[in-house]
């Protein structure tokens, strides 16, 4: 990596979500999450958080199973996202240019070491809500959810991967991501890594997945504006009769206050909210965690669920 | 007063509010407040509050004016109903027997010395939410609301009255209430006064009407279960064009976080959290406020909006 | 029970706290939870949550090893104290008259039937704060600490009993308290009972003794004024070292948020959250919980720890 | 300003606050702020937030009067501090190059067109916390202060100039920064100017001085970890006498809860908290106010208060 790739990538844009429940994978993500539809065309459904600049932040698509299928991600310009794709092409993981729909241009498409689908686009129309949820403030998308969780952004994806290393290596090269923090095993091995392109300290997460198979999804995480709003999420989860995995608590790794849920689908979802904590320092060491280190738990001892090492989707026989 | 008349009166239970402008006012109890409609009768809608254990938590009725019309509140049993009934009739102010209706009995409609008609019953069925909204958690009447503000309960009924003192002591000696706090200006005035009927440090509040009119209300106030969802009421009531009027800030006087906002009926609404605050001292010493400690505004600094002072309801000419 | 007996005990005043490590324990109340020292008596130091309007809530005592001593109960008035009194003596429990002391005056000393020790008594002197504690608002009993968490009241004791119901029934019988929920094991025994005196929906617990010995303590909870000050406090505990055994959840009994750590001495120590939940009803019926109810663990899906049933102090040889 | 410029600056790094009484300001800054006393030096105290992971964040320096004396930015890099020094003397605003002192490194000192002074540096050692506060979590710099407010950060600055615009130029120019929102009066004046050098929608902020004059301070600012954090700490500063100006509110512009108050140097200091808001586009457009839009007063309605366009540091003879 030349240390000019870092800030190429400007942010995490909207992912494509799969799943075999699209009907109730939709309520889940409207009626309990609070994300308001915005388009629809064929399988998918567009839905969009908040404060979302930008004209979607997740398409739900029925399937015939769950998973995710695309990650996009914005570049600071033009130019960066000429300079990236031609990175993407000399490591030999590109697919190739798309058209772009709903606000979104052109983007071009390629994979990760371990086959994940990306997309990298930087032509956006900046979104206007309409009447019904234009917002008070003018620096605000649209207007915070009355029903639901009310999410603010979609904030990370933390994908599972049959080796974790090379596709952090993939990331730093080809898309200028820095390594906030790690999980290194006594034997060497990288448990998992968390990148990021701004002052999130993560964007995108390589989990290794205990099956060995390759291009699974751990999660995909949504921001709240407060912890709070996720104490109250677990409340609505809890009469809404969303299976909830495990939290709310506090991540040791990143330190962010969490809730996991499964939605219908079978994916399984993050509420997240960092406390005001930034990555500002441009010479920041990652942080590597050791095995022993990790066995304490979370940040207030809550141990690690079972279920955290088991459940990616699509789900496969084992 | 005898001693024992406190906690002869268990709770405020419910309150009646006036508006000329039925829809919006409904529109505005329940998709911005979030309280759901349990049943309508003539120009009545029933609505509750998500953790009243009775029937219902407010009577919304089409008007031709603004204002409160009736005041309930639940004995303690139903000896101590005929005994506040025999009190009140030898105050000279009872009204009489009146049947009840959608889970609560017969109740005996009094006036205060001021003229705000109140109901004292004892007969009150414990309220079984529908399926739609059957709590998770067998200890709680009805699943939080995923929709608006999703207030707690009724909290308590602030009145204007043309002299504020006859007020206070007809609750006391009639109803058993104690008098938590109050304001006494410069010239030996009661200005204000905070009765509780039980830890709540109070559930019914009289200021002076500087109209001199007689009968009007200043507000009534629900709780929420936080202070952070009265920021979050905040955000909504912006987006959905609720006017504000002051807040949020936290009360000199009980303590209290607040928040003010005008019904598109015109009667003032307040969202309020003690923050664990209870009145546990039986023999709680009545705290009285000077001018000059009014003076000094709000709990942090917030100078006493004017509006505070000339906005009741239903209004009346100069 | 005669109804009228419920009110005849105000609240929970103080308790006494046994540590074989005082040192390590006064530094555990005062620095890291923010109590107060207010006073010294022998090997007993007496501290003090901020909104106390008596003189301490906690008298801690260096001991040859942990548990609770003495558990204090204000009554409503004086000739309240003289008919528990009479209950208690005719149930066969009393110890007799202690002189009090430190703004406390003269106690009724007695057992609950798991051994207990208890005190009653009505004269309480009110607090007045020396200057360097003085609070802003006149309505409070003292300035909020600026150091530690800055509990504001004790607000609950769970004992561990040999057996649950003889206790409950004595609560009940003696001293008119009223049992807001309870666990129904499927053999048909009560493995624990809330009990409460006022709008607070419980004061005192009993909990199985599993080690089927009597007199033990499991723990003493102090309520802070939001949820928030109780993820402050974890984060404060975790930087001192202080153990965290589980938390921070919300109990499905009670729906209280909770976090408990070990203080030095051994002795568990809840921080709880009451959301501003009150029992407000007066014919709140009992809620009971079964044994597969409990099986799903607190509110939001968070399994019970196993030392939860298996550490209780003092400490016993199994 | 060619794009490549944004993200050449990294960072506020520090600042020098001056004041008339030292010792009465570092109470202030260590006791209710909560900051942490580094290092001393002259006249000097060093101060650190816990959250920075550089040797400080404040120095407050004991003067003969009030006011900013040093802004401190970091670059991303040693070639961007050649640049960007290169830049600032093309605009003929250098000052010169300093030494560094408790771990950070030389800097070139330079004035904006109003006169403030500020300082750009790219060395710095990464602070290790001493034994006594040092982090339970290595992905800190040191532990969270269990007295105090605890800030987590030092945010933004807000400088007082005789114009705006030309501050503004500067910093976009010389700096690479980037205008995230403005106030545009009706006669075309910007009265006020928000720039950013990351993800964080605000670093550096300019406002019209109403006395026309140049250098002084508007405010300093302090990040707390939440919403709640500023709730708590306007009660311990109204116990320890703190003077509060306006707040907590959210301000409308940029969205962010605020509590202002005057530290006893008479330098406004802010409490700020963003709720997760982030600005992540790109290709942002500057958010432009108009008169009457400001009229309206902050997010939720709060008047701008009257001080809040006459108090600035140093204090001036009118």
């Amino acid at each position: 990596m030349t240390p000019s790739a870092f800030h190429e990538v400007a942010h995490l844009g909207h992912v494509e979500l799969l799943t075999p429940e699209p009907e109730a994978s939709l309520r889940f993500f409207t009626e309990v999450m609070g994300l308001r539809e915005c388009a629809r065309e064929g399988d998918s459904v567009y839905l969009r958080t908040y404060d979302d600049y930008e004209h979607h932040s997740l398409i739900l698509t029925g399937h015939s199973t769950s998973g995710i299928r695309t990650t996009a991600l914005r570049t600071w310009s033009a130019e960066a996202l000429k300079r990236r794709v031609a990175a993407i092409e000399e490591a030999g993981l590109g697919i190739g240019w798309r058209d772009g729909n709903f606000g979104i241009g052109q983007s071009y498409a390629f994979r990760d070491p371990d086959g994940h689908e990306f997309e990298l686009y930087w032509d956006s129309e900046h979104y206007t809500a309409p009447e019904a949820s234009r917002p008070a403030l003018k620096n605000q998308a649209e207007a915070k959810p009355a029903h639901g969780v009310g999410v603010r952004r979609l904030d990370h994806v933390n994908f599972l991967a049959s080796s974790v290393e090379p596709n952090g290596d993939f990331l730093r090269d080809a898309l200028g991501a820095r390594t906030s923090e790690q999980i290194r095993l006594d034997d060497g091995r990288i448990a998992a890594q968390w990148h990021h392109f701004g002052n999130k300290s993560y964007d995108l997460v390589y989990t290794e997945d205990w099956t060995g198979s390759q291009g699974r999804l751990h999660h995909i995480a949504f921001a709240t504006d407060t912890r709070e709003e996720i104490l109250r999420a677990a409340d609505l989860f809890l009469d809404a009769g969303v299976f909830i995995e495990t939290g709310p608590h506090k991540h040791a790794i990143q330190q962010t206050f969490f809730l996991y849920v499964y939605e219908p689908g079978g994916n399984r979802i993050e509420l997240c909210n960092p406390v005001s904590r930034l990555l500002l320092a441009p010479d920041w060491q990652t942080v590597t965690w050791t095995e022993i280190e990790r066995a304490k738990g979370q940040a207030w001892g809550l141990k690690t669920i079972e279920s955290f090492h088991t459940h990616g989707t699509p789900p496969i026989e084992p």
